[in-house]
C-alpha cells in the first residue's frame, strides 16, 4: 500500500531498488566473510544514464577510480558490483589492477562493455582482494527481479550494520510514472563528504547523465552529506544512481517543468537511505535529528545542525536520556558561524530548554521521558537571519565503542 | 630530586604553583558540590604581571569576561579565585553579576583591588552559582605555602578528572633562578581551542603583561591547543599566568638574549599539564601522543595530528589495541592538507605499518603488545615538505560513554 507523501510523490511500501522497471540484483557469499553474503550486483536492462558522487577523502580507493573511469567514457552504466569485507584501498597499483579486473569479470560475464561497469568495495582498508574469491564470486552471480533478490544484494553491501537500507518512491510525471529506488550501507565512519557508505539508487526516469550528476550533486548536499556518526570520512565512500529511462517521460532537465518533482523524489530517496545509515549507526540506540532555523543562510544553518549532531558530548547525553543542553551550546558557540548569543533558542522535541539563550525551567523527569524514544528531534532558532538545515545522527553508546575497538578481529 | 632536561631546564620533583617565589594558595569545600573540594585560590604576595587566553567558544562564560576586564585594567593580578561543580555560563546578566561579586568578595578578604583579581568556573553550564555557598567559601580561605595547600587548590578545581594536574620547572637566566608552576583541571570536552580546560601558571620571572601574553599564546598554540579528548570546546577555558618578577631577572624581552629559554620553560610547563590532561581524558586508559613530520607547514603537520588523535574511529582502536592503520589513514586523508597519496609513512610505535603508501608486513602480536601499553605513540611521515608538530589526546572507551551519559545526574 503506497504512502502518500505529498501530491506528487509516493512511497512505496518495501521500495526497493527492483522497483523501477528494467533492473534486476542478485547477492552471494563470495568468501570473503565468514558466513554472510558479500558480493552484489545491479544490472540493467539497457545501458543507463548515470552519475556518483565519491568520497572527498585525499585517499580514494581504486574502485572508485575505476568508477569514475567507467562513467567519464559515454555518461552510461548497465552494471554496478560490489564487495563488501575489503576496501581494496590503500593497496596501490595492485588495488588499482584489482578493481579493474572486478570490472572485466562482470563485464564478460554478463557481456556489458567494460566502461558500463561500475565497481564498489567497502571494509577493512589496506588488505587486498582475494581475487580467487571474487572471480568465483562474480561467475556465480544470477540477478533475478524477485524481492528475495533485492534482499541478497542489500545483506551483500553491509559491513557492521545491523539492518538493510532500502526505499522506493515513485511520482507521475507529465503522465508517466517515474520511480525510483535505493540500496545502501554504512554505520561507521560516517561524516560530511561520503563516509563509509554506499548507496546505490536506480529509476527509470530518462535523464540525461548530465542532468542526473547535477541533481544528485544537489541532494547529496541536502542529505548523505548531512548524517555523521562518528565524524570520520572514509576512502570509499559513493553515492550513485542510474537511469535508465524505460519509464519514457520526456528527457528531465532543469527547464522541464516537472524537475523539481524529479529533485523531490530523488531528495525523498536519499534522505531516506541517509536517514537509515544514521539509524544504524554503529552502536546506536536512538536516531538524532538536528534542525536549525534562524541562521545566517542555509549552509550555516547545515553546519550547524551537522555540528550538534556530531558531538560526542550531546551523542552520549541523548545515550544517557540526559537533557545537557549547555552541550548543545558549547557545539553551536564553537562553530564560527553567525550567532548572537543572547537570542538562542533550544528545544528537545516538545520541551523548552533555552529561550533568548536564558534558561527555561523544565521537568527533568518529562525531559527523560522524551530522550528515551528513539527518535530525538532538537531544534534550535539562531534568529539572526532566515537560513534553515537539518542534520541526522545517533547518540554514542558502549556499543559504538565495542564494536570499534576490536573492528579487524 | 630534580630532573635534568636540557642544558637549561630543570623539572622540579612535585613541583606546582607554589615552587615559584611569593605565591601562596588555598582550597576548601564550600559546598558546591556534595563532598569533595569545589573553591580555591592563589595569591601572589606582590602584584604580577599576568596574561591568559581564552576558549574560542562564541559562548564565552561570565567569568571569562571578569578576568578579562581584571587583566586589561593594569595587566597585572594579585588572585585568582576558582570555583568547580557550576560553570556559570548561558547564566546572562545574573551570572555576570555573580561572577563580579566573585571578585569582589575575594578582593575584600585579601584585601586586594577588585582588578587585581581572575575569576575562573568550571561544571555544569546554564546553572546559576549558589552565591551564599561562595560567599561563605571565599571566607574560609586561608591561602598557605605549604605542598598541602597546592593539593587543595588542585584538587578544588576538578571536575570529571580523575587526578590531580601539576608541574614545575626552573632556569638559569642571566644567574637568577626563574620557575614556573602549574595546576591544571580538564578531561572532557578537550578540543582545539581552550576546551573545559583552566591552566594556571605561576612564575616569579620578571616580564612585562604585554611580553608575557604574547609569549603564553606563542605556547599554547603547540601545547594546550593541541591536545584533544572529544572534539568539542568549552564555554570557560582559560590559561592564565601570573608572573611577579620574585626572581629579580632583568625584565624578560624577546629581545632578551634569553628569551628563548623562558619559551621553552613555558612551553615545557604548558605541555606537561596539557599532556596530563590527555593522559586523564575522561575514559582513557591510554595517552596517545601522534607525530606528524613531511607536512607543507608546521600549521598542517598540526592539523593533521590533531585530526589523528580526534578521530573517534582511531581512539576506539587504539582502546582495542587494534593495529587498525588505516583509519590513521582515513584521518590524513579527510583533511585539506597537502598529501601526497602514494607518499606517507605511518608506524605505530616502533613497528612500521605503511612505507611510501604500502602496508608493510608486521606482526599482529607485536602491535597488540606495543598498544597495550600507557603510552601510545604514532608518527606520520608525510614527505611534502619540513612542517612538524605533535598533538596528544587519548582512546575512547566504555568509560567515556559512562561518564557522559550521565554527567549531569
Amino acid at each position: 500500500m503506497p504512502l502518500l507523501l505529498t501530491n506528487k510523490i509516493v512511497e512505496i511500501e518495501n521500495g526497493n531498488i527492483l522497483s523501477p522497471q528494467g533492473f534486476t540484483t542478485a547477492g552471494v557469499h563470495a568468501g570473503l566473510r565468514y558466513a554472510k553474503k558479500d558480493l552484489g550486483v545491479i544490472i540493467s536492462e539497457i545501458p543507463a544514464s548515470s552519475a556518483a558522487v565519491y568520497t572527498t577523502n585525499q585517499f580514494q580507493a581504486a574502485p572508485l577510480k575505476v568508477t569514475q573511469e567507467s562513467i567519464a567514457s559515454e555518461g552510461f552504466l548497465q552494471a554496478v558490483v560490489v564487495n563488501s569485507a575489503c576496501a581494496n584501498a590503500c593497496t596501490g597499483d595492485r588495488g588499482y589492477m584489482d578493481a579493474l579486473k572486478m570490472r572485466s569479470l562482470t563485464s564478460e560475464k554478463f557481456n556489458i562493455k567494460e566502461h558500463y561497469v561500475a565497481v564498489a568495495s567497502t571494509g577493512v582498508i589496506g588488505e587486498y582482494l582475494d581475487m580467487d574469491k571474487i572471480t568465483n564470486g562474480i561467475e556465480s552471480l544470477s540477478p533475478g527481479k524477485l524481492n528475495s533478490d533485492a534482499v541478497d544484494f542489500q545483506t551483500a553491501i553491509l559491513t557492521t550494520d545491523i539492518v538493510m537500507k532500502s526505499c522506493g518512491y515513485t511520482a507521475s510525471i507529465n503522465g508517466r510514472t517515474i520511480t525510483i529506488g535505493g540500496a545502501a550501507k554504512g554505520s561507521g565512519m560516517i561524516h560530511p563528504n561520503m563516509a563509509t557508505m554506499l548507496g546505490f539508487l536506480t529509476t527509470d526516469a530518462a535523464i540525461s547523465s548530465e542532468n542526473l550528476s547535477a541533481a544528485l550533486k544537489n541532494v547529496t548536499t541536502n542529505t548523505f552529506n548531512q548524517i555523521t556518526v562518528d565524524g570520520d570520512t572514509s576512502t570509499n565512500d559513493m553515492v550513485l544512481v542510474m537511469a535508465n529511462g524505460m519509464a519514457e517521460n520526456h528527457p528531465l532537465t532543469p527547464d522541464h517543468p516537472e524537475w523539481e518533482t524529479f529533485i523531490e523524489l530523488l531528495t525523498k530517496a536519499c534522505e531516506k537511505l541517509a536517514k537509515q545509515i544514521a539509524m544504524d549507526g554503529e552502536g546506536a540506540t536512538k536516531l538524532v535529528e538536528v534542525e536549525v532555523l534562524g541562521a545566517k543562510d542555509h549552509e550555516e544553518a547545515k553546519f550547524i545542525a551537522k555540528q550538534i549532531v556530531g558531538s560526542n558530548l550531546v551523542k552520549t547525553a541523548i545515550f544517557g536520556a540526559d537533557a545537557n543542553w549547555g552541550r548543545i551550546i558549547g557545539a553551536i558557540g564553537q562553530t564560527n558561524a553567525l550567532i548572537n548569543p543572547h537570542r538562542v533558542d533550544i528545544a528537545i522535541g516538545p520541551i523548552q530548554m533555552l529561550k533568548n539563550s536564558v534558561p527555561c525551567v523544565f521537568s527533568e523527569n518529562e525531559a527523560r521521558g522524551y530522550l528515551n524514544q528513539p527518535f530525538i528531534k532538537i531544534l534550535v532558532d539562531l534568529h539572526v537571519g532566515n537560513g534553515e538545515g537539518k542534520a541526522w545522527g545517533c547518540d554514542l553508546s558502549y556499543n559504538y565503542v565495542k564494536i570499534n575497538a576490536s573492528y579487524r578481529s
